[in-house]
Formats: structure tokens, sequence, C-alpha cells
């Protein structure tokens, strides 16, 4: 039987891309995982009241606040979702924290390491469980290749490589600022596409491959003033437009990353591969559900690449859905994630990544950034 | 301003793998498209009232009843979604086309083609709003095929190929039955892979290609007794395993289709291709978001097969999702459907494919299975 | 230490694609694989003195004859190849067996199975080495797919399917005739596609996957008419522009083969794919060193389509190229032929696929292209 | 009409790998190209005398030496072809320059830029023709790609990559040395993938991209010591195993560069992609007859990788080989260079990459092993 503490009220501060996701997660949990506690929508956070509300009806909230600080001051809420920009991450991540909240924060945790180190301070004092949204994680297919390195199927790691590229502000007539285009202004993003999509390839690096040793790196900023459109006036772009690093990671392998908004014909395409002495194996996004697998212990005639298509209820979360050879999308991450979080709830564990897990990111992609400045490695 | 009128109240026969696609359909559609009417769960029927309940509680209906024919005389239910085995299609649409309900049907829309003119008969004379659940013409990359074709990108069409490749029947130690495996049993399911899989095919064609005037084929029943889980005996298996056609469509092309559960390695590799004077086409389930385009009017040197990923805000559907690149699933196949659906309701117009869109598929398979049985050409 | 008898001297009969493939292929041979016998390029006849004395001079043949019947009258040619047209190739076949030469002979061996059983019984009584060059056997890939199968890893065969699909027949511009358009010329072509691409499926298929026991097709002349270069008028097209059929091999799998010249974005797409119980293969002539094999045997959550890069140490005929992972092309499978011709004849043997095997093929295309204008199955 | 001087007499050096793949491009060349002079097999030079005259007799080389001073001094030899180890290129080239003799040199040019400094002053004093065998400039879908950067296809570029992936030195237990083993031997070598993988993809780099400004790089050694073949004793590794580099071209585009010989899976993957404001590609060798290219300009909904299968008489190379589709391999660009250099010739141009062009790429190879010792940005 379950206790009257049954349910999770999710206060959420952010109506927009990630917003959405969340919300659509909370909602579909409960109807593929077996949940201890079931989400409630208890209320969404916006700063337009008309917006807020336009969303909270859409999604099935219970309520809306305009102010952030109402709703972290909220007793019917038991935990803090923060889907707005990332510069307003920090300071409600820790006002949440100490009015006792569980939070979720969206990626980057801090704008720089700096913010997220007082995040994990803030958590981890108020001792409330607490998660941030890479994603990525829970592709099933990467999942599963976690699964194999876990086993021990690579034996010594040789190399590391991933990276992130799309090619959406190529054009100079597109402008920074408001909106889903403060992606592009630094000062809110805290950095360009190091904070926005590489970040996501450290994050995925560092869980499956270990700790980062040392980076050196280049940024460049291809379009170096935008029109801003809220100040509607040309202004400079302080983000990094692409980034690239080496790496050497502490189990002796070499790491290659990279990560633009510059790469025509690719959307979203996130890759990893890793190279071990055993296997190696391939992901990338634009294909979620393939792994391609190689191993060297199978028959020298018979060794290939195997793609395998993740998708059967042998594999990671597939059960939960419809039938083999089905295929999931994006959205789907987000729900594993949540179902993840209270399963691990429920047992008294903390669910991946946590806080500091991901300050431990914000550490590398600090370090990238620096390197790109001064030009040397910078050790981590 | 909207009426009164602004829900549709649904009742749902069958909480199996499809009661399950529909119930997300429904809950989903009104979250993503702008639906001038929602969806209300309001009753599920199946009967094992133990099952309906947990059925009801998880997706949330509103009721449950356990005799479809109750339900059908709900005063309370606009629409009757026909989600049960194939053998109960007929007698539950008739039913409800005589009470006036609109009737969603799975596909294949009958057990033959008799069954499903029936169907047709009464949905038509009651005028009755319907629509057969042949989901996969709403993947964004088979509509955009057809908006391709519709243009008249491709002119003269010389051939058109589908497939639809699995192979979860292998093992002789699979029992026929009761369950998910009704399919197996030709009693209920009419037929095997042709209504089952090659069905899918069929639709499509006929869509995409227009009609079918010839047909030659073959069957196979490759295990051809199985331990039948209700009767725990061993029985004769009555359906087809594989099924393999050739075809002339109407506008001179040349058809080929084949269906199997015996295709080691393939899950649901349901694809088709069309060859035209100027341009082909290439899609796969497998790789759902991928069409490969040919377009003989590129220059010369550069002539290729375009992997297109079908992500973007200009494809069909996909500005209701996430972002350029971002994956959707299988299951999203039916929120189109749904949102189509109520979308053509409130200008009036009928969805398709309609119970008589269906019917064509089902002359053309019972064509086929004809064909096996005779070893003549049948024509259509 | 090799016998006096260390040369072969070849005989080449054509000089036009087939002939510069087989004559490059006997320059080749010894240099890359140990040859108990060299080939000896000792003459070419074409009827055209001037052309034949380029074609020499070019490929270091040592003299021209314009009359095939000199040729196999010379007592210095110890084998006719047969690379004119197919309506030349009975006659010369006859004439050469009756002459005591060996035999090679271009596919398909006659323009149908009269022709051919009685090119059979001149090589048998004369008890000639002989051979027809059906290539594609020799692709690494194919042969390791053969290798495989013999090993028995498939179990039972279910399904066998192959196309061989082209576009360069599509525009009504262009003519038959002479030359290289020879093949739209039923006269003498003897059958369309599915002489000449066909063939190739059903001869990889019959020795792959063993007998054929009833066929049932269709064909189509999709552009009835054409302008022949050498009359200069417009003629009736009397070959077959596509041809399809169902299949039912004597193992008790079922096949299905397309072969068209009108599938726009195919320029030689010759592809194969077999289903077993525990494995299936998939290849195809556009990236001929792929060979995608899935095994059932393989661990649930890793089993995928292996990739498999032909190119290795340990594949078929791959030591004598160049190192792991490096291309060969097209020409290469001529190569192995005459290599494996000239080994299997100091052993004794005969190198397949031999006239007899080619007869095979033969029957099968007959069957195909006698079914398509009875509209019945065709038992072999 | 052609002069007297219509053969060019060749002395090879070495009769490894590459001097066969040399020896096949020489007896290829003028059987598929129209040579306005044929290449003479004069003769090879080898320490071996056995095998010197066992590489002669298979090859077609008129005479042997095993001194290639001799070689260098015979008035018969037009051409000093040098296929031996890194470690003798300098030495034999600007002897050869010295006596007046074309010289063709396999890559990389030196075993550093000092080397290859030396032996571009040689062969520019001497005025006498020279080329390196940077053989994939010439696979056909490399130059198709060559001609549409000139031609401007792709814009203002943002990125350029490039990898050469292999696996064949991961086992400890093999030994460096003699032979083939030559690559893991510092002192012959030069320097290991560095110089041996990368220097390929540098060298497309700098002919499809333009000239790099600076570069910061990283290199491992990940097995330290290895039994020498020939000294029987357990060794010190002086080679780099694996080497990664960022760079920045002159052009204002990012670089991102890595070879290594450990990672799984891979047998000779050479990569490269290219991203433009308008237009994107991509290539590598495992499946070279592929370009793949994304052209912005498309249609939208049409946008798409158009994987062009470069195989038809419109694409650079291809009308000299077979028909549509059907695939060459890797020998083919040597025949490719060979052709183009007789036809420079003739015109009286130099053939790419000259040794000056080679020397740019050592230049950039050293940069980059500079800075994996220093652990700084060097200029260029």
């Amino acid at each position: 039987m379950r206790s009257a503490n049954q349910v999770l009220n999710v206060g959420l501060v952010g109506g927009g891309f990630m917003g959405r996701t969340h919300s659509n997660a909370y909602r579909q949990a409960g109807k593929f995982f077996d949940m201890p506690r079931q989400m409630v929508l208890k209320a969404v956070c916006s700063r337009n009241a008309g917006r807020a509300q336009e969303f909270a009806d859409n999604w099935g909230y219970e309520s809306i606040e305009t102010d952030w600080r109402a709703l972290v001051e909220r007793a019917d809420i038991d935990l803090i979702d923060i889907a707005s920009p990332n510069d307003t991450h920090a300071e409600i991540a820790i006002a949440a924290a100490q009015a006792g909240k569980m939070v979720f924060c969206e990626k980057p945790l801090g704008r720089n390491a700096a913010e997220a180190l007082a995040m994990v301070c803030a958590v981890e004092e108020a001792a409330v469980p607490n998660m941030v949204w890479y994603n990525y994680r829970r592709v099933p297919a990467v999942m599963l290749l976690k699964q194999l390195i876990e086993e021990g199927r690579f034996g010594r790691i040789f190399h590391y490589r991933a990276q992130f590229l799309q090619d959406w502000t190529i054009s100079p007539d597109l402008p920074q600022g408001g909106g889903a285009l403060w992606r592009l202004d630094g000062s809110v993003a805290g950095s360009g596409v190091t904070g926005d999509l590489l970040a996501h390839n450290i994050d995925a690096a560092l869980w499956l491959n270990g700790a980062i040793s040392e980076v050196t790196a280049m940024t460049e900023t291809f379009i170096k003033e935008r029109k801003h459109n809220l100040t509607d006036r040309v202004e400079p772009i302080t983000i990094d437009d692409a980034s690239s690093a080496l790496a050497r990671f502490q189990n002796g392998s070499l790491g290659l990353f990279e990560a633009t908004r510059y790469a025509r014909g690719h959307k979203a395409l996130n890759t990893l591969e890793i190279n071990g002495e055993h296997a190696s194996a391939i992901w990338n996004l634009e294909d979620l559900h393939r792994l391609k697998y190689f191993d060297y212990r199978d028959d020298k005639r018979l060794q290939g690449w195997r793609e395998i298509h993740v998708s059967s209820t042998e594999h990671p979360y597939m059960k939960h859905w419809w039938v083999p050879g089905l295929q999931i999308g994006f959205e789907h991450t987000f729900i594993h994630q949540v179902a993840d979080f209270v399963s691990a709830l429920e047992e008294g564990k903390a669910a991946q990544p946590t806080f500091r897990d991901a300050l431990e990111t914000d550490r590398v992609t600090d370090a990238i950034l620096r390197s790109a400045v001064s030009r040397t490695w910078q050790t981590l």
C-alpha cells in the first residue's frame, strides 16, 4: 500500500520549449511506467500571466504564478523544475533548495562552474533531491551502451569522440535576444555552443568514459554582431558559435569534442564514438534508435559494425512502449528521466545526473572556454 | 468561439496494444494540435471487468463496460473506437453505425471484403463519420511523399514495391491463441500476414499510386501446427505466414508486394519504393524520419539519393512537435490521425482512410488470398 | 616444376564492353594470383579489321581475325572466349567445342534454353572445359556468403529475394540497334532484362539457394517502339523492359525476383537477400564490399545487422590485393574467375558456373518469359 | 603525331606494397587512358637480388638493380619512382634530381619538413618534373568535390574535419621492425600516424580548403615498447600511435584532424567533411564511390544529404572505366595519377601534388608534432 505521500507536486518555471517537454514527461511517465508517486502539475510560473495561463490550460497545471519567488514559497509544491533561461538557474535553484524543495534544473546547470558550485552547495546543504536534465543519457541506445561499458566489454579505452552539429544560426539576419533567441545573448546564456550543445557531449563523456584531466580548445564567433530583438540595435555577439577541444581522460584515452551551429546540413547531429581494445560503439541523435557496435571477439570473417535497432523488449526502457521495431522519439528521454527519478526517490537513491554530476560538466566547459582564450592546456 | 459541442466522447472497445495507442493519441492530440473539439475518454469496454478498470484508471477513462452492446447504446458516447480482434470488427461497427455513432476501426476493416462491405454499407447508410487506423499514412515522411506525388514531381510511374518484414513467429514453440496471439488464429484474424501486414502496404499503395487492376500471388504457412493457448491442444495453423504478390496498377505501373513474419533480422520493416520517370522515393518504418528521394532533374553530376531527415518545420506535422532534427515515433502517427479527423470533422469533410477506402484494401488482400489458392491472376 | 603446357592461348570474340573486361582479367590475373598457366592473348576477332587491330594494340593481342570461324580453326588457340552479342553465342560455342577448344561464354548462355542446351551438348560431347561469365559470384562478399551458407549457418531457409535495377533506357529517344544498343533488339538479345539482368539474379539464387521448382511472372515493355539505329526506322521493341517473378525453391523457401531498366535512381543495383531460421544476409553491387549479416544466435541485446566490410585477408580473394579496408571494383570479379578457372583446370576440376550450370538459369528465365505470356505458373 | 620521346622509362625503388601499386598503375594507365607517352618498366631496385628479380618477373620490369645509386645513374631511365621506406626518400630523390631524372616519391615527402625542403630545392634546382603519391586526391568522388568547391558552390567555409582511423597495431604482440613493420620504427618512418595517415588528411585539406595558419595538437603512444623484429629485442616505440589537432585555416574556417591505429573496427577509414555557407560534403575511403552532398539552395522540404554514387560518365575519370554504377577501387587512384602526370607533362604543366605541395603538408605535420611536445599553438 502506498503512503499519503503518493504524489509529487511540481512547480515549473518557464513555459518555452523545455517547459513543454518537461510537462509532457510529467503527464506521460505514469501512463507507461510503474510510478510509486504520480506527478501532479501544481503550478507553472511565467512572467507573462496570459501566456502562463495558456500554458497551464494546455498542459493541465492547476494554477499559475508570475514570480518564481512566489512559486518557491508555496507550501503545496514539492519540487521546483527550472526550465527558464540560463541566467535564472542559480538564483531560483538556490532559493528552492533553501525552501526545502526538490529541484530539477535544465542544463547547463550554471552559466559557469562558479554558479553551478553555489547551486550544488545549496542543494547539498538542504539535502534535497536534485537532478539536471541531460536527457540524452536516457535514449535507450545510449543507456544500452552504458550497460555494455559497465560490463567491461570494451577493455582498455583508447579514444572517445563526440560532436553536436547544427546549422540554424548561419544567416546573419537572425537576431539575438528574447524568446528562443536568448541562446545567442551571452549575458543570458553564459556561453554559446559550449554550454548549450557541447555540454551534452561532455556530460555523456564523463558518464560513459570517466573524468577528463585536461583540455585544450578553440572557439569562434563567425558572425560578430547581430540585431538584438529587445533593443532593436545591432550589438556584438558575445557567445561562441563553434567550439572544439582536445582532451585527455583519466583512464588514458584521448578525447575529441566539437560543437557548432554552422555545420550546414546537420540539424541536431549529436554523436559519440568510443574505441576500446575489444569493442567500439557509435551513436547519433538523428538516428537515435541505432547503436553501432563492433566486437573484435567475433569470428574474424564476420566482424562488422552491428546496426542494433534498439527497440526490443530486451533493450533499456523499450518494454514500456510498443512492440519490437517501433520507434520512440526525443520526448521519451524526458519521460524516462522522470520515471527514473521517482523510482530512485522511492529507493532512497539519487537519480543521475545530480547537480554535482552536472557541476563536473560545467568545470570542463569552463576549462574549454578558458583554454580558447588563453590558448593553453587547462588542467582539471 | 466554439459551440457547446466542443467535445467528442469516445467509447473504446479493446484494451490491448491498439487500445493503448489510441488512448494515448486521444490524450495527446489536444496538447500539440489545435483541436476544435477535445477528445473525452468516456468509457472503455473489455470483457474482463478487472482489466477494464485497470485500463480505465491508467488512461483516465471515466467508466467501463464489459459488453460492447452496452457501450454502443450509451447516449453519452459520440464515437465508438474498435480496437478489439478482427472477428469483432463487423458486428460492433454495424451496431455502432446503426446507433448513430461515429466509428473508428482498427485495420484490417473486415476479416474479408464481404465483412468490410457490410460495414461500409452500415456507416454510409447511417451517414456517420468513420475512419480506419491505417496509421502509417501519417508518418511525416510518408505524408511528404504524398505531397510530392500530388505535385506531379514523379511523372509517369513505372514501379511500386513494398514489403512488411517481421521475424517474431519463427519459433515453433510460439503458441496460437488468445491475448496478443490471436493474430495466429485464422478464425479470429481472418488471415495471417496478408491482412495484418500486407494490408498496410496495400493501403499505402492505393493511396499513393492509385487502384490496382490485377494480382497474382503465393502464400505459405511454414509452421503447419502450433499449440493453441486456449485449448492447450496442438491445432492446425490456418493463417498465411508469408504472402507475396505481383500486381498491375491502373496507371500502368508494376507492383511487387511481400509480407512475412519469417524474415530473420527484421522487426517491423515496413518499406515502400516508387519509381517514376522524373523521380523516385524510398521509405521504411525502422528509420521512419528518412525519406530517400532521387530527382533526375538535378544536375547530372550531383544526382543522388537525398536522405531527407523529415523533422523540420516545413515538413508535415513537424511544426507541432519539437525543434528541427528531433525525432518523433510510432505513437505519433495515431495522434496525427486523431488531429486530422477532428479537423476534417469541423470542416465537414471525411478524414481518410474511410471505411470505403479500407474496403478497397480488403478487396485487394482477398484477391491475393484467392490467387494464392487458385494459382491464377485475379482481376479487381 | 611446370610442364611445357604452361600457357593458355586465348582467342577472344568481340571487342566491346565485355571484351575489355575479359582482356583486362587475362592481363591482371597472373600478376595477383599464383597461376599455374599464364594466359596468352593470342588473337582477338571483330568484324571490323580496323577496330580489331586497335583493340589488339591496346590490350596486347598478338594477332587479329575478322571471322570467328577462322579464329576457331587456329591451331595456336587453346580457348575461345565469346564476348559478342547473344545471337552469336550458340554457333560460335558449338563450333569451338567441336574444334576441341575450351570455351568461355558471356551470359546469358543462349538466347533461350534450347540454344543453351545445344551448347551444353557440344561442350560435354567434346569434353572441353567450359565456363560462363556470371562474374558476380566472385565478388568477395558474395563468395563469403556462399561459404557461410555451406557452413550451415542459416538453418532452414524461408526467403530469397533479388533485384537488378537500372534506369538507362527510360528516355524514348534512346534508339535500339547496333553497338551497345543491341541489348534493346530482341532478335539479337533474345530477351530484355530477363536475360540481361535477371539472369544474374537467378544464377546467384540457384548457386546459393538451390533449384527453383516453379515460377509465375509478369513482364512489361514500357516503351513500345524505338528508332533502330541500323535501319533508321522506328520499329517495335520486342524485349521486356521489366520482369518480376514469384518463385518456389525446392528447399521450400519462397523467392521474389525483379529486374528493370526503369527504376530511376538506380544504375546497377544488383541485390540479394536470404532469410534463414538462424541468420540472414543482404548484399548489393553498388556497395559491393559490404555484406550485411544478421545472426540470431548473438546475445539478444546485441543482435543487429553487421556491416561486414569484406576487405580483410580473411575474406575470399582479398589477400591477393592490397591491405585491409582498401577496395577493389567490378573488374576484379573477372580476374578472380580467370584465376579460379586456371586453378581448377590444374586440379582437373570444372570451374563454376559451367555451361550446364548456366543452362539451368536459362531454363528459369525461359519459364519466367513463358509465364509472363501464359499468365500461369510454370513448373521447372 | 607523336615524337620519338613517346615513352617514359621508369626506374622503381622498392618492391613492397607501394611498389606493387605503382607498377600496376604503370601497366594499366595506358590501357584505359589516352597516354601521349607509354610507361616502360625499365628497372626495379631492391636490396635483395632474388626478391628484386621475382618482382621484376611478375610485373614485367626489364632489369633489376640492388643499389639505388646504380639505378639513378642509368642513362636509360627517365624517371625515378621512390617507393621505399621514408628514411630513404630524401637521399634518393636528391640524387635522382641531380642526375636530371624526373622524380616520383611516396608520401610523406620527407621524414620531416627539413628533409622535404632539401628535396624541393633539389628538384626545383634541377627543374625536373616531380610528383608525390598522395593518391586519394584522385578518387573520383574527391575530385568531384574539388570541382564543386572551385565552382564556388560552398560559399564561405566554416568547418573542415578529417580523420584516418585504423586498428591494426592494437595488439602488443605486433613487433616493430623490418618489412611492412618499418612504419612502427621511428628512425625509419620519421613519425607514426602523423606522417603515415594524417598526412593524407592534411594534403587533402590544403588542396581543398587552402592553407592552415596555426595548429595545436596532442599525440599518444599507447604501447610504449615492442619487440624489434630485426634486433629481436624489446625496444622503445618512438612513433605516435594517435595524433589529433585543432587548426585554423587562412580562410577563417576551423579544422579538426585525427589519425590513429587504435580505433577498433576501422580498417582504413579516411574521412573528410567540409561545411560551407551554402553546401556541405562528406566522403570516406571505405565507401569511396559515395560523395555525400548537402545543398541549402534546394527546396527546403527536399533538403537532404545526397548520396551521390560517383560512377557515371559525367564524373571525373569514370568514363574511362566500365559503365555507370560499376565500381573501381583503391588501385585506380594511382592509375589516375599516372595518367594525369603524363597528360600534364605533355602540356608542359606540373601535375599536382608536386614536391612543393607536399612540403606544405610536412610543415603542417611537423607543427603538429612540435605542438604535441610543447603543448602550445604553432603558427605556420
